[in-house]
């Protein structure tokens, strides 16, 4: 297992936690050096926040631990292919590699609809993309196949939990 | 005056509450029908955080009064033309209408140096560029002239209090 796949796993193991709460799950993770600075997995639907994705969730607890906004020397892993305003944060936060996992042709802004990363904006960070993409992306695949079966997700009963 | 204006001076008015601060005066607002349902203005310094721009202060106060994180029907206005996260965060939620002011040359989305709300991600907010054009860039050229004059800014004053 090479040093991206290693993280990778990590933040499958966040995106993990994300589907035990009914989230679509994708999971994230900022390391600079060989220390994990923070996590972040997706919280849109039980946080009812479109902010909420897992880069940002892992962007927002970098910056507060490291007491800044920027981001240097750092590495974004994420399950999912950001979306463009989670590349746009890597961009803005200074992050210095992007590596994801699984393609996201609908709405993945580092190489699907688009590569932001390329953009001549002023930080481009580098990035490489499939990184364990088959399991990133079957964890998806088996969340969505879970979700049409009509099974019951946690979200329901979360949902319930948090109006008690 | 017309609807767009009224909004968008209310939206200067944010941003000079960011100059106050020390901030690159940048202020932002989210209104549905004629109400004004949050507003937010930039805190990345003081905030020491790379999220803390206008919009998403704005839109993340709007997805918590409002309990979701979809904005549909809303519009987003804003004094300065959305980077890629902000241009992100309003299709992530489903934002009807982004109305900007002055263009951004270096990281403006929107128009500038690209559009990516023209992309065809699932959903496509409509947009409005350059209201109040020259008074929200007159704004953003005094805060830099004060700026380069070495005059104090209260940032140092802000930055000294948030450490007693």
């Amino acid at each position: 297992m090479n040093r991206e796949e290693k993280y990778m796993y990590a933040a499958l193991g966040y995106a993990n936690q994300a589907a035990s709460l009914g989230e679509v799950p994708v999971g994230a993770l900022i390391v600079r050096g060989e220390e994990i600075i923070s996590f972040g997995y997706n919280l849109r639907e039980a946080g009812r926040n479109g902010l909420y994705h897992a880069e940002m969730m892992a962007i927002d607890s970098a910056c507060r631990t490291l007491g800044s906004w920027r981001l240097s020397g750092c590495e974004l892993y994420v399950t999912l292919e950001p979306c463009p305003m989670c590349a746009g944060a890597a961009i803005n936060t200074r992050i210095s590699r992007v590596i994801f996992g699984a393609y996201d042709k609908k709405a993945g802004s580092c190489g699907s609809l688009l590569n932001l990363l390329d953009v001549k904006y002023n930080h481009r960070p580098r990035y490489l993309g499939g990184v364990l993409e088959k399991q990133c992306g079957e964890a998806l695949r088996a969340f969505f196949k879970e979700l049409r079966g009509g099974a019951k997700l946690p979200l329901g009963n979360f949902a319930v939990k948090s109006e008690e």
